[in-house]
């Protein structure tokens, strides 16, 4: 029998330029430069398979991904090489060996979403393409109030745009454990922590939460558009360039 | 006689895609967006005069530029008209009435660079635009110790590329008051505090000091450069990307 060998990866990117992690026809993604790169230096076509997708320019502080191969590799040639030969935009920061039971999806205990919001008069340039700019008269405290409502375990049918195609669970059932308000200079980072997120989940929540925040949505229609269980009710979706894939937690 | 108005603006812009703030004949500058905005609101050609030139590439957290009008502008209107007009990467902050005898460049005192040094092992995607990434073993140490024989009043002509076109004095003496080491997670950023700085300078000290901390000079190498008044004795220069002008000071 052929050994194998089974490899996590840490993946940092920036999405700006990437129709998402997952492989697709007509965009360049984060898998297929991950899958090119690993081709091009050890001659050998594998599979890289991801926590879970993002979005067409979503950002990802550490993405997880594993592979499997038919060989060891040395860690440190593997970094060195994989990103000398990857597009700046994207960064392997770690790799190791695990069992070969492990699986970078269905292994996952917890995901960590961060969304960032600037509220400053001005955003920064240096901002721009990794934040949301929210200008304006804006309740914080309420926003904070709304966010209690979504934390727990619910059907987000509502905040999803469509099915999570290939996930483990068919249904919108979904926990979250906590939604932190993290103060930074000039906004706030809206800290997303779950067991699993719909397609669009994060975004649309903090979509919401941005209307609660202008005083065009209350508390109350929140419960109103969790019962409708229809993506119509919820806010307009934030847009991809203010969310982060944070942390992926393992046992 | 025609009544005029003086304005000195703060601006704040990714430098990545431009040309540098000078209006030049072929590339797209700061000078020219702001002027071109302006005229695009007001219909009325004026000069943005900076504070100094900044190079192709280098951003500023704070540039200063005045420009002179025979009407009063609403500063709030200002702001939000010219942003609105502006590319995203430009930004103006803020926008005053000064005296006519305020001037951006001759009325400067002081100005204060930063460098962003990246020395961690992988080079975050999200800095990848606004710092040099310097891997490898780095002597930080040395690297401060360099630093001071570059604080005082010296001629810098070995750190300039060429004369300071357009500069008040035409001959290369400087005043540096500091070179700061701001410890950031994953590197260091230098600040550079002082009268003024010739062409290329700050980024040549900068490229002198990596190869010191990279133990390629000496502190003894430093004098020889300085005495020889040669460009081509000093270090490389560092890139671009990771040069800031910070702050303008004013009396």
């Amino acid at each position: 029998m052929m050994q194998s060998y089974r490899y996590k990866i840490f993946v940092t990117y920036d999405g700006t330029s990437y129709g998402g992690w997952q492989r697709q026809p007509n965009a360049l993604t984060i898998q297929e430069c991950l899958e090119n790169a690993f081709d091009q230096i050890y001659h050998e076509k594998v599979i890289f398979t991801g926590s879970g997708r993002t979005d067409a320019g979503v950002h990802a502080s550490s993405q997880v991904a594993h592979f499997t191969i038919s060989f060891a590799i040395d860690s440190k040639k593997f970094l060195f090489s994989m990103n000398g030969v990857l597009p700046k935009d994207i960064r392997i920061s770690h790799v190791e060996q695990v069992p070969l039971d492990f699986h970078a999806r269905f292994s996952a205990k917890k995901k960590i979403y961060r969304y960032r919001l600037k509220l400053s008069p001005i955003h920064s340039p240096f901002d721009r393409m990794y934040s949301h700019f929210v200008p304006g008269n804006f309740d914080v405290d309420k926003m904070k109030l709304a966010s209690k409502k979504f934390i727990g375990t619910h059907d987000f049918t509502s905040f999803a745009n469509e099915a999570y195609e290939g996930s483990a669970s068919k249904d919108a059932i979904r926990t979250i454990y906590a939604i932190n308000f993290l103060e930074e200079p000039g906004g706030y980072t809206l800290e997303f922590q779950g067991n699993g997120f719909l397609y669009k989940m994060v975004r649309n929540i903090v979509g919401t939460l941005i209307e609660v925040g202008r005083g065009k949505t209350s508390l109350e229609d929140i419960d109103v558009m969790f019962a409708a269980k229809d993506r119509r009710f919820a806010g307009s979706v934030a847009p991809a360039k203010g969310l982060f894939l944070h942390q992926v937690i393992y046992d």
